[in-house]
């Protein structure tokens, strides 16, 4: 029989192996929860500076008030209280293409102009003037197709997301700094030149080329995204728990209801 | 207009508080992400202590090879490949009653007999004796009204279970073994001569214990489970991307088919 | 090899198999959407009668407007429009011991206290007297107990939920009122006398009632509720389509945040 | 205040209304549950013909076996026995671009080779030969891109998938065959001679063409597709509480484990 190949955990009466390592003597205790992410999906543990920068990712996206991702999951709650399980998912599906998308997106834009970059046989810039050139070029392909550049510009933070700046900060302290945000941030300078207008590099683009840098591949960085809601969703199932408003919410949106006859088109 | 409070996220132009903490100032890159995960929830910052015994725990519960959570995490990759959040959200709804249970069972196990034991009237045990006497009694109570005593016995880890040392050496290292983990531990000790066989403090048992004692109520602790398994479930999903199975675990189950015509009793 | 059982479906290269069937030669345009449903889970066809009362069941619980569950799918798909799967998952979710779970609950209470009545050597009621001395023996020990009648009363509809007479009728015109909707009529007639006010009986609760006189277990007719439900989510989610207020929704509620410091105990 | 307009369900004390109708008085009883549906989405009543078709395609995609679906439901059940709603979500999850997309991606392809066709001033073909010529039009321009044809070929069903002639002849008989169909028809009839290979007309394609057909945009099909699993989910779940499997899957596979160092990239 041939089998189902993991490298993640398996066990037998007297051990727990997770990642190769014996769980009780190796990993508890001796590795944090950001640190143990970070290993399941890369497959090697972090550097501290890597670790940094990762956690203040987590950090970073982890919780941002009523959502439409903790508006669900506190709804959800209500109707059924009885299932943590069921909030937290309801909770975790909002995370699609618009509301958790802009870091695997601003991610795979950058991984895929840095490919295509040094695949048409060019070096990868070591200044700022040539990391610009790259940045107008890739800024200005996508104006023409009529595509927005992904991780630019954001509904609340319209002048500067107080995300990105601390990020970059973090990554050039810890030395790990890497063409992604480099990348990104030269993006930032020359944007206005190509569009026309001032926009903000925001938090959750920020975060996808950090983890790009990191060596994480585009289509699982929504995973991380996903992981860090998690957090902020047991903060707000724990408080939905204390001080409920879920059905208060269903209420006031029930009673705001517009009630048009089928076919009623001249309000449609 | 009375308003939704929260004191999880705000956020306007120029600032994003999480927790009444400046996010980008205060938190990145100062707080882990296990730790930001624990105040969200207790609505304080656990000391340094605390929260090695938090994240042993996070790191205890999040991956475990292929349970049932994850095989439905890998099946619905299959079907949605598109939708990491609904093969995350699929793999955290196999989080209930039996799956995850135990850990919050044992928790509210726990703190009702420590709450009837002192709304009696009597004191917190302060040896190893009284604490022996009060899990004998609950460990009869459990068993006279023909119930389990949640955190006891494994389907796997017939013996020991590796985890259960292994946190309360943690919590006793840093001093906060505290009366949830002190009467586990004593149940452990008494169990054999009530119940006539001796079965072991499994890990999801024991992290209930332990959460306990950091002051979290039991009917968040399933939270504190379901974030842990995210994790595990994000290096599901990124290795199911690298190395898929679910397909294969898919066609295998419908190859072993065993179809039988509705109302054939003989074999139902 | 042992194999999984099922009397559902298979298949092999020629034929689709069905509950028995051939699903193109004896179902397809043969049998209604509704009497499939029936017949997958009953596992036997339903006569005219009993299809018609389960289809005004499963009509009658469909929809209901801005519930929490339409608001959860809808801000679901708001952040992930890509994922019909994840809104109607999400909108499913609320459907627990809250927002469903009458329907359950009321035909669990039904077909205990019927059971428990024959158990004890006493014969089914065949005149409304005696029907009504069940009844009020049986609303009488649930307020001996503290506990709610399932099935009595309602937030919105006050004295009369519509749904109820009309289900009522429907079975008695189809010869198919079994003693779960004669029991519940009845605790309709004397629970006023008990418990000293007059509550309607709800619709989601004589739902319960005719899903238990067609034979169905209490423990599955929460999965009838939400097969219902799923057709009004595919409603909600092709006019949010169309007509999007999830955004709306999601902007109103997080434009009336209240934050709080965490510890301001005053305000919480 | 605007409010949050809606043309499908709202209620007060006495009433309940759903698309206009009175729920007690006009649907229940009087209209099934498919033809609610239909309703539903449409904001228009199907005509019988309509209705026949339509009910069709939900009889033909519900249920299949042991799917991903049907197993991720049953595994989800085994851990959370307690959350019927959640296994259902599970289910429901792997209902992407995999699983159930052929119904929607067949759909959109036909919806778009017409609109493109009578956009370049074209005339919608009225006899087999001009259909087969629109048909071998489209076959060609989607080898030509590498593409595949949605709705061409079956993993099981190798000749003939049953479910296509049935349903072809139904829509025939109520005369509702439209431009969906016929091209669709077109296509199984040309294909051999652009592909070189004969491949069957599968019934995941023939129901988006149908469902096409009746009027329905290409982004909604989805949701009809999960509505008809949803009925089929419903049989597993009352099949898996009856004679439960999903614990013997989850230890089968668990017990295939392959396990491999991280890193062990000879067999990874």
């Amino acid at each position: 029989m041939p089998g189902y190949p993991t490298s993640l955990g398996t066990s037998d009466a007297a051990t727990i192996t997770v990642l190769g390592q014996d769980l009780g003597a190796d990993l508890m205790g001796k590795v944090g929860f950001g640190e143990l992410a970070f290993w399941l999906v890369a497959n090697r543990r972090p550097t501290p500076g890597e670790l940094r920068v990762f956690e203040a990712v987590l950090v970073a996206l982890a919780e941002h008030g009523f959502t439409t991702s903790a508006i669900a999951a506190r709804l959800t709650l209500t109707g059924a209280p009885e299932s943590v399980q069921g909030a937290m998912a309801a909770g975790l599906l909002s995370g699609g293409s618009r509301f958790l998308g802009v870091t695997e997106d601003c991610g795979r834009f950058l991984s895929v102009t840095l490919a295509e970059h040094t695949q048409s046989g060019a070096a990868i810039p070591t200044t700022g003037e040539a990391w610009d050139d790259l940045a107008r070029e890739a800024v200005r392909a996508q104006r023409a197709a009529g595509r927005f550049v992904p991780g630019l510009g954001h509904a609340v933070h319209k002048h500067v997301d107080p995300r990105t700046p601390v990020l970059i900060a973090i990554a050039t302290e810890e030395g790990v700094l890497g063409p992604h945000l480099r990348l990104f941030e030269a993006i930032g300078r020359v944007h206005p030149e190509v569009l026309g207008r001032t926009l903000p590099l925001n938090g959750a683009g920020v975060c996808g080329a950090a983890l790009s840098d990191l060596g994480f591949a585009p289509e699982i960085l929504r995973g991380f995204a996903l992981l860090s809601r998690a957090a902020g969703l047991v903060g707000h199932i724990a408080e939905e728990m204390r001080r409920p408003v879920g059905q208060a919410i269903g209420n006031e949106v029930n009673g705001a209801t517009d009630y048009l006859a089928p076919g009623d088109d001249a309000r449609s």
